[in-house]
């Protein structure tokens, strides 16, 4: 959910935008701009305790295999996605109370969650550092037979960046941008797609109630939103905030027994200052306070200390749109943390952390076997670093790529108007 | 239009919430609050003045007549509605632009200009107060054969006054407050009336573009918001102005070459900021500024510092559901400008700029031979307090509510539902 653009901030987004000094030695970390101090990257330890979420350690993981097990049995459970055992989904808020909830209603046609996630709509394609979220929805949405709602939010970027969200030429725009999401394979009966400006209508009612319990200075405090910004600006925090209730979705999320469902958001750590909001409201709207799931950031291949971005230089981004031979191309330009020489590779080994090759393969390959080769012979300096990065680049169209443009491919207007119609999900 | 309530504020409303010295001798005139500073109530040449806007004079008379004329034809022009000849209705933006937009549109089914209005859902009746601007739209509408749109601000109330918009108690409020609108007669085919809380969804393109617009300090500026408000109120102003576009009603004002309509909005001057803002807007959302009509305030019973009021205490009111005896006695103890003793009111006569049930006769009979007899035997002291009293309470049942009462008794769920329904009015 990369939606909120501008200006830079500190990483305890709370004093964004606040008059205390920075040390200058914090990651920045803000729904508008990330960007690590050295190039290891973001510390994930210490965004945990600054965000003061919970991680996602061995517990966590021990309750989603159990869940997964009593789901699908003991003998052939799915396996675990690889972002969970590598720590690719780091954080997380009130997961272990929606793996409950999934735990006691696993009864088909019964549902007490539902998934929710979201895209700015962007002229550009999609890269690949925004296919995270949405590969751990789909594991999520496929492994427990979960609805899911996903907000296009046209409204943000006509108010903070000046996009149009009518007219032949947006509708264009957006709808290729559904199609993309779409390719990702949701399923078509449990999924729901709505773009903001057709959608308000619906969602009117829980926005207000949350509109009532946002004050102004919540909203300028942690967003950095100022007096000299519209009044969109102050609004819009609760349009991305209501989609967390399942009152939002009277006709799509409709159950006999007007049931509230917990939500769980799977999300980029950017964006969780929403959530926190959101989850503050919950309470006092007598609603479930929407369950998060943090990934990190894919880097940028310029290095680690940038997370993978389309306002970056053109070559800087791999998406989802490009050839094989680009991704290649791309890739070999990647930042590496191999040695100069070949005999300062054979001594030292190449430096893990930082290099963009392997940490495309940490993140992409599902093949366990395959990441151990590579860390212990790139590390040992026995891999050199050109055969890294084309072993990322295989793995990158192997794994992100190959299905997703077939199925890309095949979506037609009338896919769109599918996903993107009125309709009960939880039947 | 009654909408927004709370705290006090200066008349210069654009200075509201500045921190210039206030000093003291000042009206006070804004959406939350009016008070005079003395017996003879609002100086409405002074507001003139500070709100910058243009009287409507004898050549604002005289155009009016001309177009009443032209389209009615010389011999049976309807008479000029009262409000206009005594200073009920007193200043205006741009309505001599709004007169010229239907002087050249006099063929039938073909309209440049339409009507706004609104009100705010509230528990009690509707008073005496809240009906010159339904009284003066019935007659605009009539006269000149607008299409009208009546906003029912439900999302307002909630925000502003923890008023529920949903929920059968809700709904029942509401229904009675738009069958109490309904009920002034207005032409069913070409009266659209609709809750914020449920037009959101066709409204929120318009909305949004205004959102855009408008910054926070305008806001906060204009309506003494704080940043301790919640951003619900930080957004509500644009809601109040986007019905002033025609693109709001795409629906509802569908005209086959998709024209941009002027709107005209009758109101309360204590309104006029909301509309202020809006026509600042107008151009650079390339829509076509609204134009106003300023009504002034009825009094209060107890007195022209104050105009009537539903927070004021019981009897200080008249609404529109009170029995003719009880007009009667509560305008039996307004405030009179008649003298102590039937010498010194045979010396002096009344004073009619202080008299509230003068002022009544003056606001709401059409029959000038009466108010010319009261007037000159009133201000001789030949008529007593107390015969100018029940005059009044005549004038009031007669003008104001006998044939109110009769429609009210006739309007139907039905009409409900066909007044609410999204329909082309321009028909």
């Amino acid at each position: 959910m990369r939606r909120i653009p501008v200006s830079a901030g500190a990483l305890q987004w709370v004093r964004y935008n606040s008059n205390t000094a920075q040390t200058g030695d914090e990651d920045v970390i803000t729904p508008w701009s990330v960007a690590a101090k050295g190039p290891k990257g973001i510390n994930y330890d210490r965004v945990l305790t600054t965000f003061k979420a919970e991680p996602v350690d061995e517990s966590v993981v021990a309750k989603l295999r159990q869940v997964l097990e009593k789901q699908h049995g003991k003998e052939k459970p799915p396996p675990l996605h690889h972002f969970f055992t590598r720590g690719v989904v780091f954080s997380h808020r009130d997961f272990i109370k929606a793996l409950d909830d999934i735990e006691e209603n696993m009864v088909p046609g019964k549902h007490k969650a539902f998934l929710y996630t979201g895209r700015g709509p962007s002229s550009g394609s999609m890269h690949v550092g925004h296919v995270i979220p949405f590969l751990l929805t789909k594991y999520l949405q496929d492994t427990f037979s979960l609805p899911l709602v996903i907000q296009i939010t046209d409204d943000e970027k006509f108010l903070f960046r000046d996009v149009p969200f009518e007219g032949p030429k947006a509708d264009e725009l957006i709808t290729s941008n559904i199609k993309d999401i779409i390719a990702f394979g949701f399923n078509p009966r449990r999924t729901f797609i709505f773009r903001n400006s057709q959608y308000m209508g619906e969602m009117y009612p829980t926005v207000l109630s949350v509109q009532k319990l946002l004050t102004g200075n919540a909203v300028k405090n942690t967003f950095g939103i100022a007096d000299t910004d519209s009044v969109g600006k102050f609004a819009f925090p609760a349009t991305q905030a209501a989609p967390s209730f399942s009152s939002s979705f009277r006709r799509v999320l409709h159950s006999a027994k007007d049931e509230k469902l917990r939500c769980i958001i799977p999300c980029a750590i950017d964006q969780d200052p929403f959530f926190v909001l959101t989850r503050n409201v919950a309470p006092r709207i007598k609603a479930i306070p929407p369950a998060l799931l943090h990934t990190k950031f894919l880097p940028a291949l310029k290095g680690l200390e940038h997370k993978m971005s389309s306002s970056a230089e053109q070559n800087g981004v791999i998406t989802l749109h490009d050839t094989d031979q680009q991704v290649k191309k791309k890739l070999r330009k990647a930042f590496s943390g191999g040695r100069a020489t070949i005999e300062e590779m054979r001594e030292k080994g190449a430096d893990l952390e930082t290099d963009v090759a392997y940490q495309f393969i940490k993140f992409f390959s599902p093949d366990d076997a395959l990441l151990e080769k590579v860390t212990k012979e790139y590390q040992s300096g026995d891999m050199n670093s050109g055969t890294v990065k084309d072993i990322a680049a295989e793995v990158v169209v192997e794994h992100v790529m190959k299905d997703w443009r077939e199925r890309r491919l095949k979506v037609t207007d009338e896919d769109v108007q599918h996903f993107t119609g009125i309709r009960n999900i939880l039947l």
